[in-house]
């Protein structure tokens, strides 16, 4: 059973516009980058509720006539990213179900702790799972009887819950959003004229023209309906701790988006400033890694004086489509997708600006370009600090082992990569970065401080189970994160 | 009949390597940016030859069971961009024929000037054309008796031909690469150890992992085999008027690669240099429109020292199958490709850098959009002149009537385009970017003065029968041209 | 809710062998005939299950790669027709889930009557579906805890069920099939050495090359391991009633199986006979309609000592993906499955033997295109009686108001179809066909008599709300069915 | 070079109507049997032409969108068998040019022997070719001065032609259809009203709802346009020596079909009744090999009065995406295709009726399966000679050693089949089941007499270099012919 693993995924959901199906397929496509893997809209028109989705970009998971039989004022819908193993048809959000409350319609981003556990006992108890989402889980208690004959029997399950999720439920005659007492994953509130719209960043508004009015609060229930939106907190304001998670300004974000308050790219861009007053170095060129380093590098260049220069070119057309070489010339396609320019690189000193390292062998393989096309010295800055510990909370890194900062120190580290130096952002540095007054953060990848306690069924399922891995490139043509073992 | 419009292509070519198919596929890939819509290898084993092609990206018209049955040790490969009614699979190519001097297979680069009255020539003297493209018209030439008898009947068709191109001629032994006496299109040279490769871009060699060893040069003809190369020159050095194609270096080659002997980013920065010189601003950020305009905007902000920012992100997951919106929400989907970053630019005084303007369409609707974002001020900053003229060399631009700046002056186009100030980089500012030792440059789009005159039947063909139409973005997912026609 | 609707269906299992998956695909393969919608395979190691599926043929649904994964010894596979609604993904069987049993997976053939009921109530107390299928009830009644504290579990849902039903269930270690107490469906045992195998149709033992052994008796249950059978009975032999489907030997299973003990093309043949004696013609040539008829009119031919003819030609052809001719010619398209030969029925007088009429629309253009081709008179036989009543138990029919004989005499509808004699076999001399010694049959379609009473909220769901839809042609390429209203 | 494989083919033209590439489509698709490898249409406006062409069944190989952008009155279209050496996109045919004549389009059925010959003339004469199919030589000797300034150059040419050719030609305004001096394939002429029509078999006219007229006679040229048809000779009738091919009868065409001005169906069963008058058996039942040889099973058993009987059931669902099975499995799968009856054929003794006997393989695979089904005795009865001889005029059959009877007496094949009595019929009792006024028959595969002479290129190429196959099976599900080598 692997319902332990979670995914890293985007949500979006509209009440009451005409053309509900074809926002939301545009508001799930502008949030792409935040799961590649499947996609799926679950409509309703007050009475019935229709869903399609299917597998891979968003383009190709539905098609023009999945919009038509969708054209239905209510929309929610979703992408996510899945593991090899679990990317089985059940399990493609939103989950749709009849049961005592009617028809239902679910999706998540998030991951729940214990829901393993929870699982476990109501199939002790007669419940049938068809999937291994622990979206499935939500489903069973919200008709169970400890809970659906509460007053509130959503806000009772919410409460029972342990983990992230900012989590949305289609019924009939409207939208249900809530965010975890954590705030750990991003829920913001738009509206188009009178027409309420929900989704994970606030580049999803944009894009389907919508303004940004606030975030769901941790521990909110909101209802959209083509009449307006009503708000219920399932857990007092007082009694949440935020945990909001620090890597989405560091990697998964879009540039362009609002999240905790701030924007992404100012972030970043700060992080940058910050490392260069932490890590300065004696540089003839700043060279960000393509695509995600890009905001990082604009700051370490604003604040060194240092030149921003363009180390690489990225190619957009590798898909998976692509044959795999031959043994002979396999090597020689670590460089499709990031083409050192010579010129630019050849005989300089570089400052090479990541935002982040996790396995260590694709930014190996890239020093080793930059090396090859004539860089004379070359020094690493990274604008996060070492990932140390996994994440529960929906981050699917790869297992502890493999996390190149795991076990090494960062002189270990310097060697493997083989750079001249190597510095990265310290975890209060870091912070500096993001306003205080939004909350705390949660850095247990870095810190191993878990804001949340991990449950005992959890853990086994986890530590001993399971092979947790790290997402592939979540930016197309994005190759920043790493894919191969390390020594 | 339309064999005079032509496209923009890539070529490659390698003589002698047990893994020719596969190294040609990675070339052709490398090169993708200058052809999308067909991709073709065709390989010899000494004595027979086999072509496989198809239509689309390299990866979708070339499959794992075609590079097997193209194992053989010499190969040449083509991309290319087609129009839509010349794209039947005939003129996919290489192209492939039996003959007196037996099998042989062509590729090129470029554009014929005297293709079609030479075809109609040969037409009315028995020769049978299977597709529209000049291509075939440089093979029915070589078995002319014309030719066929001279003692050096390749060398005596060039000659004959006008026009641009970077061609490559495959034989069941061998390779031959020639290049116009106005060295229009590059081609260049490189070695892997002993096997010699010849590539529209350097970018091709560096993915394969050979060395950049020198250009075809203008004139001359190069004979690949697995023992070595020859070269022989079917003009004389001193005859050749160097007109090398400026828009290489503007916006169709990779930044990475040594086009006419300089390095594509280097030229691009220097002209942003030169634009920031000729054409300040008074304005808070730097915003390069991507991904092309990078290269220009970098060199613009290391010459005025206004912060470089950014001002878009940009999404990678466009494609066709992406589904036409409604009517409702279709002006929604321009933001599908550009998104503004809110937080970057709002309450800015802008300077926008563009490599060049076509139509104007798409640049007017990347300036709303940050005007929406809440730019306070736009100075559009671009790093070409206005282009005037169309292209008969092989830059398949739209109808003269189309170019926004063909019968507007800047004053006009700058309220077209509804921004602060605009400035284009004037032609002679232009050319003192490029190197003069290398040669002379055609700059005909810009300045109307065509190096080679242009035929009486080719004017006939261009002029009255056929709409030319500027091709769709050249490198993915970058929206840097224009597609709608103007006021 | 379209729980109620019900399609034909084939099932395969094996259990213990080192090709299970190989040989369930080829089963399923050999009963493509029972289901042509979709496909699904599930298999076990003894511990852990797989499950792939896809809609289509079976070699559209499961490809290579598929059956490498489920390599395991055990396995089930079910091939299924579904009406346009209820074809959604959750439905293709077999149906894979996780409960307090562990994982189990199940498919069936057959309908349930009392599945809405059942259903309505258990989604009442707390239980989630997630499909339409009444597979998916008898999962939750296993696990309820009315049924799952019983000593045997399975035999007490079993006995609880009303309709028709030949049900696989795989375990982690073993498969459960059982037989409705009325065997209303067949099922049968077969064996390749010591492994042992169920199926719909003996064709599929046939195929994988078992020989058969004896059908599941009606009210049995058999385990499958790879150690051998064992049987045990939910219910008295001398409790159940034998209502087995007469529709089997007239039209859907293959001419070569056994079903209920007697080979299908020797019924078939013995029905034309015996149609021949009740309803002779004065005739040149016998003509059947092909494929299914084929076996009837041998046997007519064998009782008349009328020549047997060939009347038509069919097509094999004719798929899915086949262009919708434009209005003007739509009429065309009816000769597309079926070319007479005229010279085969040019001035002829025939009997043109049919096995059963449903709407009578594909008939009479049968008819009509016969006349076309000059048959001078056209004497039309069916070797079964006249359908007047819906089917609940698994076939289903166009509603009442399209089925021909509905509110028609058989002279009516020998004007209808525009013959010039029409004569059907009674029920009593069908009847005589089939061996009584094998237990009753089910003739509910022509009779009326439904040997299973249809519980007051299946009423409902099938009368008052649904559209049931006879299915496409069974056998491919074989038009023997009606597809359009009648007058 | 491969240019001596000739391929099965059928061919269908109509001038002048308003739908003339939708009932091309539909009288492709009706000569289906004739070509399963590709398919194209080619279609005129008076000025323009317009081709559309891919691999595969009709269905696959043109889609909605072809059918659309081919709307224009005149229309050629193809199908066509091909090998797989000489199976790629060049060859498809209608081969559409341009040259001294204008557009032109050409397709035929049938072989030229002499092409091999002017081919190689041509190329050393300056010509170029871009595939490898003889239709491409007849282009270019029309545009060859020694035919182009003749009074009337297409019959010039068809004089010159040696060889058996149904050839279809287009031109902008009109289509020229001529058949070869012998006849050697059929053609044959009809109108829907004011529309005429060309195709190779009249069940094209049949399903397109026009009126058989008559056939194109050898030696003729039928010009059709939107006004009527203009017939003229390339020579004269008397000079004329029929030789139609008599495996048109035996095997290729439809039942339905008025092939040489006789009734395939009828003429098959005249075989039949001469094959049991010349080998009559002692026996109980006629089981026809499905699906061709029915008709001859018919007349057999119309003469032999033994009864009539259905020895196995056919599949329609396999395709080429079927998986192949593993090593175990391998020999199950002989059974996919013919699945004996076991009742029906269980202590028989069996008359086994089959249309033609090639490498013997299949039919000895099926003979075991009847036996392994309980048939007591197998009497097989072959409705034509033994083939012993390859065709030089379109049938391509396996290489002479390949051929069951090529170096084996009656006896031998009869042990190697495993039969009790084996016959085959006679070449002159054959005969005698066409009628003799219709012109001779060309009988070269059984008789050796080769009524056109072979020229020498033509010898070297098809003796020495080429391995010819005869085709998989032509119509769907039938696995009459055999497809793997004997002892």
């Amino acid at each position: 059973m692997s319902s332990g693993i979670r995914h890293y995924c985007g949500v979006f959901g509209i009440a009451g516009h005409p053309e509900a199906a074809q926002l939301t397929y545009l508001g799930l496509y502008a949030q792409q980058h935040r799961g590649q893997e499947a996609a799926g809209i679950c409509t309703a028109d007050g009475q019935r509720m229709i869903r399609r989705a299917g597998s891979g970009l968003v383009a190709d998971a539905l098609d023009a006539q999945d919009l038509e039989e969708l054209r239905n004022p209510l929309a929610i819908g979703h992408v996510r990213y899945s593991t090899t193993g679990s990317g089985h048809e059940a399990n493609v959000q939103p989950l749709q179900v009849s049961c005592s409350i009617g028809q239902v319609a679910i999706c998540h981003n998030g991951n729940l702790i214990n829901a393993a556990g929870v699982r476990h006992e109501y199939e002790s108890d007669g419940h049938i799972f068809t999937g291994t989402s622990d979206t499935e889980v939500i489903l069973h208690m919200l008709v169970n009887r400890d809970f659906a004959e509460r007053p509130d029997p959503l806000a009772a399950v919410l409460r029972h819950l342990r983990g992230s999720y900012s989590l949305l439920m289609l019924h009939p005659d409207r939208i249900e959003a809530a965010r975890d007492p954590t705030g750990n994953r991003p829920l913001c509130l738009g509206r188009i004229a009178d027409t309420w719209i929900v989704a994970s960043e606030t580049c999803a508004l944009d894009l389907v023209g919508a303004q940004y009015v606030r975030d769901v609060e941790p521990g909110e229930i909101v209802t959209l309906t083509p009449n307006g939106i009503q708000s219920r907190r399932f857990i007092e304001r007082r009694a949440c701790r935020p945990a909001q998670c620090i890597f989405e300004h560091i990697y998964f974000a879009d540039p362009s988006s609002l999240v905790f308050g701030e924007n992404v790219h100012l972030v970043r861009k700060q992080m940058g400033r910050a490392l260069a007053r932490y890590a300065p170095a004696n540089a003839d060129l700043i060279v960000p890694v393509p695509n995600c380093a890009r905001c990082a590098a604009l700051g370490y260049h604003e604040e060194s004086n240092i030149p921003l220069g363009r180390g690489f070119t990225t190619s957009h057309y590798v898909g998976r489509s692509f044959i795999q070489p031959s043994q002979t010339v396999r090597d020689l396609t670590v460089r499709l997708k990031l083409n050192p320019i010579r010129a630019s690189v050849e005989g300089k000193r570089l400052v090479v600006v990541e935002d982040s390292v996790v396995r260590g062998t694709t930014t190996r393989g890239k020093m080793q370009s930059l090396r090859d096309a004539g860089a004379k010295q070359l020094h690493l800055r990274v604008a996060s600090p070492p990932i140390r510990h996994p994440c529960y909370y929906g981050i699917d890194f790869p297992s502890r082992e493999e996390l190149i900062a795991n076990a090494r120190t960062v002189e270990q580290i310097r060697d493997y990569l083989a750079v001249d130096s190597l510095a990265y952002l310290p975890l209060e540095r870091m912070l500096s970065c993001v306003k205080p007054h939004n909350g705390h953060f949660c850095t247990a990848c870095f810190s191993g401080e878990y804001p949340i306690p991990i449950d005992p069924y959890f853990q086994k399922d986890m530590f001993e189970r399971q092979q947790l891995r790290f997402f592939e490139p979540l930016h197309g043509g994005d190759p920043a994160k790493d894919t191969a073992p390390a020594p």
